[in-house]
């Protein structure tokens, strides 16, 4: 019983000891020193080569390092495994803490307060109440959900798209192509956290935003490629869009040369918006592997058609 | 039946106009057209100039515009009447906001990520748990423990140090002189919500900083007269202190040539951190008229011995 790991931006040490910790009986080798192909029935990877999978006969299951799994399902030869979403509560609350502190930020209008600063200008802004501010969370996934409820509870009035359906207290929510832009025009800052598939690719584009309230912001904390750049760039400068905190670009780091660093209105993070934290994540790999040996079901599945 | 007024950040018309609203019977004059002076049975002020108050003779009670009634006390010739304290739900949740936007700031190293982007520096920092992270809130009034239970809710490891006594789930209690080490020992965000009295002003000294974790934060939104500007220059600049948000000064608007404007670690807001709308204030105010009216008990009432 053999869990094979490719980390990931935490030190992979970190993984072998949460692990160790966890279910101390299993063994646990890290990419490339793989031993027998074999033994290894279970998989937690990184941007792992693709096709290399394909070369481990008895994988029970496959987990990405990551929430997306995009990258796996790109792979050509991806085994016929149940593949598991690296999702838990750790994740969720710092990715829900993201996004309120992004949304605080922009309704106490931190941006124009710290650019007063610089030209030391002494003056009190108009805020609204969160009560009257409209906040869009694209996709309702784990961690969307997460965000939204925190919101809510912070007394944003809070508003969900989705593809199916969904039911939270509180969170109004809109369907499919047809909710699109009837959420994008309730949505003062619009927060992407969808997966990244062939239906949501580019899905931030010069007509969404166009769609937005004059002056909403726009928070990506999905994937890069979610979001037209230029056409983003044409709505801040011609002034519909107020602001934009991108955790996430098309091209990771961001390249020096690109004009999101020096752009006013936009502020850059790393793709620090969710952290998974070894000591956690290992739990709910753990309760998986667990599952497996002894023929319960498997929790987190990705629905492959839908790709997410 | 007459309530004087005398704003406030807000414009006058507002407060007319909420209390129009509220309590439609009730005559409202604006300072300086009094009218009689006889009539005035209500005061509601901000700033009334030392002396002023004592020349209307049938006072009922004096309401401060701000939650802090330092000024009113000062006053050599304040009416023996009592004093009523501006404090309702909409003015904690401003300020509850504003010190979770900035304590989650520093949790997330906002103002580290914002000098990565300048520049054009792509690099995860770490950052703590929220329940690693210590936030001391200094006073629990109305708005100290709005702040401190919206903390709590958030995750974060919170502490409130008090004159008295209090217990309220989830925050610790430290008391008076002989806590205020240790509670400041366990603080690694330092949040002053005092009120100000002969007893809190410049607490936050030298001596107060250098019993902080090294790589505190320090967030004053209580009054600027707690916080010796010159002792938090000097622990910022030896690194001791790792960062200031500071809201209320001595000298307000703060002078241009201040050295907090320029500080590379000081963050300058213009004492914007709680919000006090008409909308809202004015029925808090007519609940306390009507109480007076109806000869029941006032709520909200000063201390003039504690000073708050």
């Amino acid at each position: 019983m053999v869990l094979l790991l490719k980390g990931g931006r935490e030190p992979i040490e970190n993984w072998v000891a949460a692990f160790g910790k966890v279910l101390p009986d299993l063994e646990v080798r890290v990419w490339p020193d793989c031993g027998r192909r074999e033994d290894v029935e279970f998989a937690l990877v990184s941007n792992m080569p693709h096709g290399a999978l394909a070369t481990f006969p008895n994988l029970r299951f496959v987990a990405s390092m990551s929430v997306g799994v995009e990258h796996l399902l790109e792979d050509p030869q991806l085994p016929d495994v149940p593949l598991v979403r690296s999702v838990n509560s750790q994740r969720s609350a710092t990715m829900a803490q993201y996004v309120l502190l992004h949304v605080l930020r922009y309704l106490r209008r931190m941006p124009d307060y710290e650019a007063q600063q610089q030209a030391k200008v002494w003056q009190r802004l108009p805020y609204r109440d969160a009560k009257d501010m409209r906040v869009g969370i694209m996709g309702l996934g784990s961690l969307g959900l997460a965000a939204a409820q925190q919101l809510s509870q912070c007394g944003f009035n809070v508003a969900g798209w989705t593809r199916t359906p969904h039911s939270h207290d509180g969170i109004a929510n809109f369907i499919g192509r047809e909710g699109f832009f009837p959420f994008l025009a309730r949505s003062d800052i619009l927060v992407c956290q969808l997966p990244l598939t062939a239906e949501t690719q580019d899905i931030i584009d010069a007509r969404a935003l166009a769609a937005l309230p004059r002056g909403a912001y726009v928070i990506n904390t999905g994937r890069g490629e979610h979001l037209v750049e230029e056409d983003l760039l044409a709505a801040l400068d011609s002034g519909h869009i107020a602001g934009a905190t991108l955790d996430v670009f098309r091209e990771e780091p961001l390249p020096a040369d690109h004009p999101f660093w020096i752009h006013p209105k936009v502020t850059v993070t790393p793709h620090n918006s969710c952290d998974g934290r070894a000591a956690h994540g290992a739990i709910t790999i753990a309760d998986n592997i667990r599952r497996a040996r002894e023929g319960r079901p498997l929790v987190n599945l990705v629905n492959r058609a839908a790709g997410y």
